[in-house]
Order: structure tokens, then C-alpha cells, then sequence
């Protein structure tokens, strides 16, 4: 069977808007037998996360982007929902607060990146940086390229001192946005969840896909891959991004340490 | 007049073994003088803090190293002792704790970095990762070389995202740390500052002095500059890095933010 790393892996000349959003190459073609895989690897990668927190020798950074209403959520309550609350920290990264705009723009993020040991999940990320900065022109491209180069160093040098860095776009296609911003609208138990800035963002949707795509050219690498997860299925999204976790986490070839013999001589008095 | 920024300014070729600690460029000759000249230099700086602080455009980082005795405290005191505490932040850079020990080296530096209109002082910094850890062995050249990369990326990065970096070597010979041990040791009420440890690291010696003189070269950059201070006197060491601080402060060419003329027009009832 292909690797699912490299059936997902963004390719550097990749054209966003040419995948589907609504591929589910994954899929056994019943749902329910889907979800029942999910429920599976969520409970492998749970018990995986328990040795990688007694090993203490990787750090694993999850950076989670895509368009509002792509799933960023949901994919961190089905995929990672198993986890020991303990073991599993999510940061949402919002509009930063003047404290933070007096920083750099890595300052807030690198405070939150994962000690040895631990899994963080980043819920948007300083790409948010290179993303709504510049689609308002807040920021130039000159300062947008200065940014990537930041970020493509940032990212390598977490790696170099062993963080385990996995990036996912999630991809759904315009209608689907439309749906899930219709259904928010009309349903009040989600009106939480909406806020009318959506329907102004999502005016600039080319403008947004033009630069997922440069985002990705520009900062996707081995040490720190993009995988771009087709997410109009909510179902396949899930199995798709716990499927990748899956196969990075067996690659670590995680191992509970070593038992100390002479704790067999120990008496608790 | 030279400037005093080319004059201590590190060269990359430079072997630090080569250069007097004892030199004194600045002096008049004249100790009370010197001193006087200080004082009204450190009084001009704590003015300049404060148009700083107000125009809120720049960050100031200044980065203070050397080997034990060299006079990193009192640089801080004699320079900087007369901003108001408010806007000044001193960070003490010790042994790392097992959490920050979890995390990559530059970590809890990034935590402290200033933001606008601050100034903050390392004593010690993200070099101790690249000196006593390899004097030691802790880590071996690649390690080393690696992180050498980290620290000019980051480095760099601070710069492009506004912040001012001055790094001073505070360079005393063998023999002046030898008489500043000793008075330590004589004096109980200098014990405090006394640590049996640093007779240890003294007998690294020459091995510091091949690292600082590589650190310089590895890391010497005109938007994070060098400047070796001969710093057996005291007096001229405060002289030579309060003129390197007035110097570059100048170059900034701060000012308050304009009024505005509304407020005239304002009533407090």
C-alpha cells in the first residue's frame, strides 16, 4: 500500500485550486466503517502520545491551517480527542494583542512550541502572518518574503533540536464554505461559531488560495512537510490526518524507557 | 574625533589573546575626571531611555559577555543606573532549569527579548549555549556549528522585525581575574559573589579565550555588532561602553512623538 505521507505531501508547484477538495482517496466507500477506523487509529495515536511523553526525546508540533469553517476544530476533536487531556496541549492563535504586535511575529509562538515529551497542536499559526497580513496588504511582499525566510529558518532550527513538525493545509472548496456558512447562519445553537467577519473574508477567497499555495512553495521541506488534506468530507478529512499521524509516529519507532533493575530491590516501608 | 563604535568594534580576524585588557583609549588620564564623564553619559542615556520608551519604534537589546569577574554586573550599574527601573530590564541568564532544558536554546531567550520603545540587558545569553557547554563537551563542533547558524538567523531576524542589538565582550586578562578571585576570597563580604565553582572554569582559560575570539568571528554582524572592551579598569570599562551606547542611541536619532494639537482644546471638569 502507498504511503499515505506521500499520497497527501504538498508538492512545491502544486496549484491549490487544480486538487479537488472533495477527493477521498482514503475512504472505504462506507462511512461508517470509516469512522470506525478513525475511533482506531484516534486510540493508537492516544497510546502513542503516553510513550512519547515517557520517553521524553521528541517533541511533536502540529501546525493546523485552512480557510474558516475547514475543520480545524473538528479535526483536533476527532483526531486527538482520545489523548489524555494532560498530554495534549491546543493553542488557537487569534488576532494578536498589543503586547504581541510589540514583538516580533515569532515571539508569541515560540513560547508555546513543545518541550520533550510533549505534543502541542498549533490551531492557526505564524503563517496567519503570511496569510490575512497580506491578503489586506497589511504587509508587502518584501516583507512577506523577509517573514518566509524567518519562518523557514524558525522551523528548521526546531527541527534540528528535535521537534517533529507536521503541517496541515485543510482544502475544502467554495461551496462547501458557502454550506457550512449557510448552516451556521440558520441554525442558533451555532451562531457561536459565526461571525459576520467570515463573509467578509471570504470575499478575498482567490486572493486567500493564490497564497496557500505560495505558502506552501515557499516553506514546505522535509524536516517540516506540508500535507494538504482535502476536507470538504469531514469524515475523510479525519481519517486522512490520523492516517499521516499514524505513520509519522511509527516511523519514531517510540519505546516506553528502559525499566531499572534495581527497582526490583526497592521496599516500600 | 574617531568614532568609538569603529574603535572597539570586534574584528573577525581578530585573536582576542592578541588585544591589551589593560588598554585605555578613552581615558583623559584622569580617573575623577573619567568618572565625571560617566556619570554625565549614563544621565544622557537614562534621557535617551525615555524618548525611547515614548516613541515606542524601536527595541533595544544589548548583550553582555565575559568570563567570571569580568564585570557584567557592574556595566549594568555603572551605564545603566540611572534610567528609571520602569524602563530598563535586566535578565540574568543562569544554569537552565529542566523545563527550559526541554526546549530548544534559544527559547527562553526569545521569551525576553524587548518589545518597542524597551531596553533590556542580557547578562549572559544564548552564547553561554555555544561557550560553557562546549569547553565542556556537551556538545561537540557540529552541534556547535549548528547552532552558530541558529543564533545569526534569530539574531537577523530580531533585526528585521526592529530591534537594535549591541553585544559587548568584556575582554580582562588572566592575571586581573586572578587578583579579582583572590579579593573575593579575602573579603567576607564579597563571599556572596564568591562561587568555589569559578576556580574550575578558571582553569579553562585558554580554552574561553579561543571561543569568545570563535564566537565573535562566527556571529560579528553590522545589524548585531561585537565590541571587545578592555575591561581590567573599571572606569574605562563603563567609559568605553557608555560611549558605544551614546554613539548608537545618536544614530537613532530619537525624538518624542509630535503632540497633538486637539488636546488643546480639551477641559478636565
Amino acid at each position: 500500500m502507498a504511503s499515505v505521507l506521500q499520497l497527501f505531501r504538498a508538492s512545491k508547484k502544486q496549484k491549490i485550486v487544480d486538487m479537488a477538495a472533495a477527493e477521498k482517496p482514503l475512504s472505504s466507500g462506507d462511512k461508517t466503517q470509516d469512522k470506525l477506523q478513525i475511533d482506531e487509529l484516534a486510540e493508537w495515536i492516544a497510546e502513542s502520545q503516553d510513550i512519547l511523553y515517557a520517553q521524553r526525546r521528541h517533541k511533536l508540533l502540529i501546525i493546523l491551517q485552512g480557510m474558516d469553517t475547514s475543520g480545524k476544530d473538528g479535526a483536533v476533536r476527532g483526531v486527538f480527542g482520545k489523548i489524555d487531556p494532560l498530554g495534549v496541549r491546543s493553542v488557537a492563535f487569534k488576532a494578536p494583542t498589543p503586547v504581541e504586535k510589540d514583538h516580533d511575529f515569532l515571539w508569541r509562538v515560540h513560547q508555546q512550541v513543545p518541550g520533550n515529551g510533549e505534543l502541542t497542536i498549533f490551531n492557526r499559526s505564524h503563517y496567519e502572518d503570511v496569510l490575512i497580513t497580506r491578503v489586506h496588504d497589511w504587509i508587502d511582499d518584501k516583507e512577506c518574503a523577509r517573514r518566509y525566510e524567518h519562518i523557514r529558518s524558525f522551523e528548521k532550527m526546531l527541527s534540528e533540536t528535535g521537534t517533529v513538525i507536521l503541517k496541515f493545509f485543510l482544502h475544502i472548496s467554495s461551496d462547501e464554505q458557502k454550506k457550512r456558512l449557510e448552516e451556521r447562519i440558520a441554525d442558533p445553537d451555532k451562531h457561536w461559531k459565526f461571525d459576520p467577519n467570515d463573509l467578509e473574508e471570504r470575499k478575498y477567497w482567490n486572493d486567500y488560495q493564490r497564497l496557500y499555495a505560495k505558502m506552501i512553495a515557499e516553506t514546505d521541506a522535509d524536516h517540516a512537510p506540508w500535507y494538504v488534506i482535502p476536507a470538504d468530507s469531514k469524515t475523510h478529512r479525519n481519517l486522512a490526518i490520523a492516517s499521516i499521524m499514524v505513520e509519522t509516529l511509527q516511523k519514531l519507532k517510540l519505546a516506553y524507557p528502559a525499566g531499572n533493575s534495581e527497582y526490583a530491590k526497592l521496599k516500600v516501608v
